[in-house]
């Protein structure tokens, strides 16, 4: 695709973060494989709900705008994603696994506040209200997870992985 | 290196944050010879002075740590930068490329903001409390280079790549 003006670069960046949806989707049940505690577990469970909702919400975006729900490859993602993997392999301790899994999914949450952050923006310049409102339903919901991990880090994995 | 426990763990994630720092000191020349806007460009100019800060004071964290100040591969800064570069080869018009450099380059801020926040967390829960002020520092410049870039977007260039 080539970019010729800002409409295009919406699009485009639409369709980054719809692959990065369904990345995050193939790679969350890897994650929850690899989680020791429970609660910790649950929340990656529930992010997982949350980010198939997140694919529905963004294939309405695109029927509202009349465009292919398709995604185009994002380098982001699948170096976020793969740093992730490789990390999990890289420790055996449960509980130092899980704080460095947690970092790992912050990163990944970071990535989609930022691209949501700046879709929004340039939703509302370019008059897709429609649009811009159901992006900042999910922008709302990855700063909600970004602070249940920062929470549960804080609360309860922390103190088990630093003694 | 194998992670056996969250000493490592930090140690792995301040090489990780160190590669990230050099490969964005390498990429920013890049992207300020593709960016069309004079104010922007001084941002940009700014924040390659503020990363070569940013690696200085990383290897202050290394000595005061007593660890070899050297970067681990992160595929995650390698995708996000991937990202950004082949967006700029995409995008012809000027001011769209701008608006374009700006999300690439929030990106790379929201990885390095969640890299050094949970830095910040780990230093102070392992008792280092100097690397701790160190990491604080940076990660406070990071956040305004995320505040300024969202102002310049809103303030200006927007104003030009949506007409």
């Amino acid at each position: 695709m080539t970019i010729k003006n800002q409409s295009d670069l919406f699009v485009h960046t639409l369709k980054d973060i719809l692959y990065a949806e369904h990345q995050i989707a193939i790679a969350l049940p890897k994650i929850i494989g690899k989680t020791g505690d429970g609660k910790l577990r649950g929340l990656f469970e529930d992010h997982l709900d949350e980010t198939n909702r997140h694919v529905s919400r963004l294939k309405r975006a695109f029927a509202v705008l009349n465009e292919n729900a398709e995604g185009v490859k994002c380098p982001a993602i699948d170096g976020i994603i793969d740093e992730a993997v490789e990390l999990m392999s890289e420790i055996e301790d449960p509980d130092t696994r899980d704080a460095g899994l947690i970092a790992a999914m912050q990163a990944v949450e970071h990535y989609e506040i930022t691209r949501y952050g700046t879709l929004c923006v340039w939703a509302k310049q370019l008059g897709h209200i429609e649009v811009k409102n159901l992006l900042e339903e999910t922008l709302s919901e990855e700063k909600d997870a970004d602070d249940k991990l920062t929470q549960i880090a804080e609360n309860s994995i922390n103190t088990k992985a630093f003694v």
